[in-house]
């Protein structure tokens, strides 16, 4: 093998200054958190709002060896993971859902078929092997055409409908090098991607359903109408009708896809307006956008009807008569992209992440950090809460599938108790737990939120129980 | 747009006959199961049989359309969700591993930094834009270059070792086509890979660690050991040592590592062998193989010694003195490829899964079909056992985190009791639950398990206490 020069340090250096990442695995008697406090900077966009806490509480970075595709660091993984897990129990076990794995790149013809060769080219990145079987694909800019081969792979009954698929993959667009900026605009994202294959009389009671859930996840999880403590409307819906020329299809199809779309927006009670002849060249859509703290809106959630797509790959299934209908095809997002939906969140929430999706949960605060059995009661409070199993005598015990774990820090640097508060509070902890010799003696440690100075004091059981009831109900 | 010819039916169907799905999630009255019982036809080898297997329980599929990625269904879906959260969980909670997701896609540069484009260039698929920026990438075939980057992101210090990256991002290598093979063979696979930098002082306990892992997963978990009421050598472990000619690194350096390896082989007290000359170029490793039903040899697990990427890429960290020290960095997996481990499970179990691993869980099974107190209570029985939420007054209760759900059918054929049994079990159902008017009326439902025809009489909330015991315990 030949020797190869080393990468330049400048490359991967040269998009963020280093920081020094907070150590959260190894337990430590010393602190495992920075010096600084650090309060993130608010600049003018949800872009650099994002970019801002990232650095803080490590979430995430980019760099230019693949730009636009981000990477996540620990602590943003356990955000990413929890919605990915909030959206899949959604999915499955309230609408219906069925996950599948699809391919990532597909043959040139699959992209000719669903016509994404001719139309979408530019912005998809083309793959190549490099061996002697020259082949040429494409990188998956979207899940519908992999998912249309599921469907197609089998003969489909009336009594399969509707078939909803649901898809986590990795997607990639290529977009300019110059418009990509944090988590917004990205080359990489995971859409939390749906396709409901349904005949047409099952259209609109599909449409109230992704409208139920668009509602669950922002108003009653996500809670983006009380943000700031100011109420607002959650998320606008606009309703994009057929365009004037390019369009396809039949005009009374596309008549009665608008009229069921607006009877369902004008039922559904919330305000919306018209975009006319904004819809897709295949059908008519729904798309739900949020504003950020500037005022600029950003579209997340959508629900778009097509009748295209199942006529081009020949979709069919047989009805009830024994004979061949073509199904109708939703595709549909909730939070649209993850990436840009954590955008959201975090010009939303500033950092103060609500407890079930917060990487630092709780830090526990030795009063005195040189009395053992302070110390020893500090460690053995942030291991149970964080319910790791690293004991030798347990080496072939299991972490239990469904268990809760907690991400507990210990701040035992030799600073004041106050000290240590307001850093805690500073980096946004949902809890501190202060312990010191007469919660030794009782067993009981003192609990505080980072919003009330009120102590309460609790057992580490009673603890771990209140957490685990926050976190299951996203709270 | 323009129009564009269909895709030829043959495309998608040439691979295997069309089967009808089973249909899970539509609650339907009347049977949700195809009418043949169908045991899967045993051939030659671990692909055949899993092949045959999945044909039989809807796991997954292969096409042309993309050679070598697999498409998993449904089911499929569920047993792989399954693997990765049991990994997930110990690789965090026990062996204190942290998750990154990785960009999927690097500029060229970055291979070229990492030796893949002079030496593994054939194995990678290129990927390119097709818009005006002319940029040229390779699609990932491993992970380790990107973690490097992670690695060397920030400032890193002595207290942050061993750092153990973990990640379940898609991989891409390009196979020969001719090489190809359900499972076992894959272009695009999921690795539950692992990265571990740490001090030289640190190797051996790593290394340790990954063996106890490994031994909790092939052994306690999957039970390799004692498959078919066999008892055999759940796997076998090969220390791979310095090749002859084609090595980096000082010698000295090698002797050390393969003396390390030696020690713990040695103090583990499983059988292992020696390949010698069989190393990486970069350091001396320990496979994992097991054997399929035939006696073939499948590498799974794999732990290998690298000083040469740390090297490549300059990695360092500042140790006690506050001098610049290189890492050395363990590369390591566990099921090895989750495709491939899927393949040995099928090839061991032959569709028999057990419980908390099963898409057939359990079946619900009503005596009188006529009787509709009866089919009520299936159904309900049916319902709060999947744990689903679909009423409208529920509509803004979300499925809690980490709620349990079990994957539960109901046969409701007019065929005998007999028959539906026979079916059942051929179906590899773990539990059949069996409900008739004393059902119905004591409120207690009949339920046995697939080897034994004894009956006991439990709530559905005891079962679903039982169902949900199981699941946690990996059983």
């Amino acid at each position: 093998m030949l020797k190869i020069s080393k990468v330049s340090p400048t490359i991967h250096k040269c998009f963020e200054p280093p920081i020094l990442p907070l150590s959260r695995t190894t337990i430590r008697l010393h602190s495992t958190i920075p010096t600084q406090p650090s309060k993130p900077h608010l600049k003018d966009s949800a872009t650099n709002t994002s970019h801002e806490i990232s650095k803080n509480q490590q979430l995430f970075f980019t760099d230019p060896i693949s730009p636009g595709s981000v990477f996540f660091l620990p602590n943003g993984v356990k955000i990413f993971n929890k919605l990915v897990s909030f959206m899949k129990l959604q999915q499955e076990y309230k609408y219906g859902f069925k996950e599948v794995i699809t391919p990532i790149i597909y043959k040139k013809s699959l992209w000719e078929t669903s016509g994404h060769w001719s139309n979408y080219k530019d912005d998809m990145f083309k793959v190549e092997s490099q061996n002697q079987e020259k082949e040429e694909y494409g990188l998956k800019p979207m899940n519908c055409p992999g998912h249309c081969v599921v469907f197609d792979k089998f003969d489909r009954s009336y009594t399969e409908l509707p078939l909803r698929f649901s898809d986590f993959s990795p997607l990639h667009r290529n977009e300019a090098s110059g418009a990509l900026s944090g988590l917004t605009r990205v080359r990489k994202f995971h859409q939390d991607d749906g396709h409901i294959f349904c005949t047409p009389d099952q259209v609109e009671q599909e449409i109230v359903k992704c409208l139920e859930l668009v509602e669950l996840a922002y108003t009653k999880i996500f809670k983006f109408d009380t943000i700031n403590n100011k109420q607002k409307q959650p998320y606008s819906l606009t309703l994009s009708t057929r365009p004037q020329d390019k369009y396809i299809g039949d005009l009374k199809i596309w008549d009665h896809a608008e009229n069921i779309l607006k009877k369902i927006l004008k039922e559904n009670g919330k305000p919306w307006s018209v975009n006319e002849g904004d819809g897709a060249f295949y059908g008519p859509k729904i798309d739900i956008k949020i504003t950020d703290h500037v005022g600029k809106q950003h579209q997340v959630a959508t629900i778009q009807l097509d009748f295209q797509l199942p006529e081009r790959f020949n979709l069919r299934y047989k009805d009830k008569n024994n004979t061949y209908k073509r199904p109708i095809m939703i595709h549909r997002a909730v939070f649209g992209s993850i990436e840009r939906f954590m955008a959201m969140l975090l010009d939303s929430n500033k950092g103060a992440w609500p407890f079930w999706l917060n990487p630092f949960q709780a830090i526990v605060i030795p009063v005195n950090t040189k009395n053992e059995k302070v110390m020893l009661t500090c460690k053995e409070t942030m291991e149970k809460l964080r319910n790791t199993s690293s004991k030798t005598e347990d080496a072939l015990s299991p972490v239990l599938l469904n268990s809760f774990h907690f991400n507990v820090d210990m701040d035992a640097r030799s600073e004041s108790v106050g000290y240590r508060i307001r850093d805690a509070l500073a980096k946004n902890y949902s809890y501190l737990i202060i312990i010191g010799d007469k919660e030794v003696e009782t067993g009981k440690v003192a609990i505080r939120t980072n919003s009330s100075r009120e102590l309460e004091h609790l057992s580490v059981d009673e603890i771990f129980a209140k957490f685990s009831e926050l976190e299951k109900n996203y709270l």
